[in-house]
């Protein structure tokens, strides 16, 4: 949950009327997203979406991410679409932040993850991925392998205060990828924290994908690592083999997956389990004594990166190969 | 803001089918109530308010507090409307709490207080009390005089820890509220909490008021002297005599004040501000680490209780007489 800012009435009415969606009835900040202030705006028209940029996402990646979410939603990606103001913008100033309104998605994100949500993220992650083909903006993965011992270097000396010994761990672990990951899988548009509680359901359909404010441009397989550790895992830390099949399955029938990147999943996987091991305990660690977001659990991710250290081959994931 | 419970979505849709408002479409958490968790949440038919009535809030309370709004909308007050299901209930279970549908309100709360303000809410109140007339359910009010000593107990020994020597200060006021409490003001049905977030205006007209938990039966005088405090000082402490005449002048255009409740107003605008510097107070030294909720500063009403202290006639309130 997060609402930073405080919209005064007055100021985001000024705001709404720049825009071609009749008056403001009614504005609620709402509890999505963990980097940015979110409101759900109602007008004459219908329900938006208003969100204030918080200092942890960049002014200078905002137009990325803005285009991006246009780009995807012209391309068949249910995604929230940035509404243009009569003077054409979508990114413009609000309570001296960065800010934008967005449509609004229909759908609930699922608290308790079926295999039909794994088979559904997996097709909606293969559109993504080819949607994001046709994009011409670029932005690089700083969370990626090449900015994990700067997170580690800020958190190594305290890390044992969450589990003895993980700093060695963690240590051992980063040296090993940093050696390891590859260079030369496929690339592009990846989502990079598809996460259920960024994915939106109607039923059994999936509806919509939001929250692209950790979008770049990286290996597609790696975006797959990513959803293989946020959807098919249970809550004793062990894989659930046909949530993962699914995932994958529904995903490589849309786009196949090349051998290498076959090859590199369990690789992948670790990669990515570290990357929100390092960033929750470094958020754990450094939690504010009067922040209004609750700290998710670093461990969690420690049990993932250890299950994928002892993959033996890719049917450990289900796949029949 | 206050989100506590995390409602599922199988259980919301198994919710929602209870009652003739369609399908539901989304549901987000939002930041309005301090005390219970709501969520908006919309269906094909349109917008609502979910609440769940977390623990601060007393079970044997909530018919008393649904069929007050009921009540109240029935008679002209704009307020939220309790839905029943096919079943004729208002008042089920979601997730283990007790939980109530009510009616979306178009409006904004006012950040910002203008004169204009002021006297929309002088005029609601008188309405409110006018339609609370004909209500036949009663509910003491549990943190008018009798309830102030509990709490100041619960807070003397650490009241220095706010500021030196407050705990004296709260004893000798106490004392002499205790004292010359009234007895005989007119009574009925007030709101007790008529902050401005519990206010929803559309531009310069009230649109609604909300959040009706602190509801119940006392006098009504009282209720005028919780909106003194609520909505008449600026933020440096002064009493803002415009304002304050405009809330009171049109509050008396609608329900004239007896001669007992014009020369009690001084002494139930400090009861009033006691009441809220305590239970502030209280939370204060009690707000649990990992809360989700800002403390509010009680010192702001001690600045009050002071002024008021200090008032010498009601012409300090801008009133003519």
């Amino acid at each position: 949950m997060a609402v930073y800012t405080d919209v005064a009435d007055d100021e985001l009415r000024a705001f709404v009327a720049l825009y071609d969606i009749g008056e403001v009835l009614a504005c609620k900040g709402i509890a999505e997203g963990v980097e940015n202030s979110n409101y759900l705006v109602t007008t004459e028209t219908g329900n938006f979406i208003l969100t204030l940029y918080e200092k942890r996402v960049a002014r200078e990646d905002l137009p990325f991410f803005i285009a991006l979410m246009e780009h995807l939603a012209k391309n068949g990606v249910a995604c929230p679409t940035p509404l243009h103001g009569r003077d054409g913008k979508a990114l413009r100033e609000l309570c001296g932040r960065p800010a934008a309104i967005v449509t609004f998605l229909a759908g609930m994100w699922p608290r308790r993850i079926q295999p039909f949500h794994c088979a559904g993220v997996g097709r909606a992650l293969a559109l993504l991925h080819a949607a994001g083909a046709s994009f011409c903006m670029q932005r690089a993965n700083d969370l990626s392998v090449a900015g994990w011992r700067r997170l580690f270097k800020a958190c190594a000396a305290r890390a044992g205060e969450v589990q003895t010994g993980l700093g060695d761990e963690l240590a051992e672990e980063l040296s090993f990828l940093e050696a390891a990951w590859p260079t030369e899988l496929p690339r592009g548009i990846i989502h990079a924290d598809l996460f259920p509680d960024n994915v939106f359901f109607r039923n059994r359909d999936l509806s919509g994908l939001i929250d692209f404010y950790f979008a770049c441009t990286d290996f597609l397989a790696y975006d797959l690592a990513v959803c293989l550790n946020a959807w098919c895992f249970e809550s004793d830390g062990s894989l659930n083999v046909t949530k993962a099949q699914l995932l994958l399955d529904n995903y490589r029938q849309d786009r196949p997956l090349t051998p290498a990147e076959m090859a590199a999943l369990p690789l992948l996987a670790r990669g990515s389990a570290l990357r929100f091991l390092l960033t929750r305990l470094f958020d754990w660690l450094n939690h504010p004594a009067g922040a209004l977001v609750r700290r998710k659990d670093p461990l969690e991710f420690l049990r993932k990166l250890r299950f994928h250290r002892t993959v033996a081959g890719l049917r450990d994931y289900g796949l029949d190969v």
